[in-house]
């Protein structure tokens, strides 16, 4: 299933369904001969690789606001919140004076919601402040075979300025779904795949692997759902994460000592 | 705390923040005065009271034609599924020539997008044929205290030509919390007020009968979550539910033989 020849076969034919244009298709030919190395994980190195993620349904302000203190006492990469929450985390990173990027899910976290929906999710979410959207992808319709609305599901939310992610939730896909999702997230234009939700769904190493064969050096992966000590954290970079979502990351440094 | 003098000062305090308008404060008043009277359920009156459900995350299109083909042939009240899927419901019902209502969820299942956001998946879901929408509160602006910001979130999806149900997430809430959130989905222009999202938390009688009080005999009370026989089901109805969802719903009519 995962053999170049097979994803390359693959991509040429979704490319050509969606229309994506020969740029993308381009890429992905590229990632699949590209070599990744893992970062080397340092007490210094780590935090950086961390998106500090509270997505609770009962989240309140201040439990938001613990969570971009904490994001800025360690320098974590980013927060990554609900899109109502981002006006927040940007307000407490001028305040704090903090670097974090602000993460902001959309359609989250079933993926289930129409194009113009998601668009203005994004465009509002980047409005408040995000620089980084962590998008669901259009799940029932990847498992239905609607692949040109998944295409266009991303695609929505490509091009807006700001760090486009796109969580595939792997756990529910099959081998063949997850190689499609993942396709069509670079074609659609995506910086960086994701693994999982975490709410519906969890990362592995292998599905890791997976997306870090068509991410190549070009594109990013994130590992997101379940990681929450320090061993299942290096297990997911060694299979090529370079990004890690968790709300239990302030656990985790305190684990790197 | 459920006292009709204690709620109705609540109603004015909140009415008083919101800028709601006289009109919605009478209303409440009226309702906390006013006596329901459950509906009598036989084979025949059961299925209009019914939302069949399907929200899970990776619902195929497929499933969502069997879902409508199951409402059309029980003659289901409405179904209620994902944005996503309400173009799906509308062909369906074309082509069963069939009578049920499509409801939309939004903002579903945790309440935390963006106003913007949420107005724009209101009104595609309107525009791709939905007649009803199931609004979930904003849950953490309701735990923070924002209680403005809960009712311009509510008010947002009022006054679109669509059913406005709210859902509350009861068993999440406190006490206080139910109280204002109910009052502040009325305040805003909901139609009905709704316990639960069945993801986060289900439905209980006490529940049921604290949200009909507020509801009165002018708006509707849709019990959530949990109902799978039709014991729960009875239940629900006896305490004030008119509206029941369910995706057990083609079993419970079995037991009604």
């Amino acid at each position: 299933m995962h053999d170049h020849d097979t994803i390359l076969a693959r991509a040429k034919a979704l490319s050509d369904l969606t229309g994506a244009g020969p740029e993308r298709y381009a890429v992905i030919a590229a990632n699949l001969i590209a070599v990744w190395e893992p970062p080397t994980l340092t007490a210094q190195s780590v935090p950086g690789l961390i998106d500090h993620t509270l997505l609770a349904f009962d989240a309140t302000e201040k439990a938001i606001e613990q969570l971009c203190a904490d994001a800025a006492r360690h320098r974590f990469k980013a927060v990554c919140v609900n899109p109502v929450w981002v006006a927040t985390a940007r307000e407490m990173k001028r305040r704090l004076g903090a670097r974090y990027a602000i993460a902001a899910v959309v359609d989250f976290p079933l993926g289930a919601s129409t194009i113009a929906a998601r668009r203005a999710e994004a465009q509002t979410a980047i409005a408040d402040g995000a620089t980084e959207l962590d998008l669901v992808i259009g799940i029932g319709l990847l498992k239905s075979g609607r692949f040109a609305a998944v295409y266009e599901g991303i695609r929505c939310a490509a091009g807006l300025g700001a760090y486009l992610k796109v969580i595939l939730e792997t756990s529910a896909l099959t081998e063949a779904e997850k190689v499609d999702g993942a396709l069509l997230a670079v074609l659609a234009g995506a910086d960086m795949l994701k693994t999982s939700t975490g709410v519906n769904g969890k990362a592995t190493p292998d599905d890791v692997r997976l997306l870090r064969t068509v991410a190549g050096t070009v594109l990013g992966v994130k590992a997101a759902g379940g990681i929450r000590d320090r061993a299942t954290f290096e297990r997911m970079v060694a299979a090529g994460a370079d990004r890690i979502g968790s709300s239990a990351s302030c656990g985790i440094m305190e684990e790197w000592g």
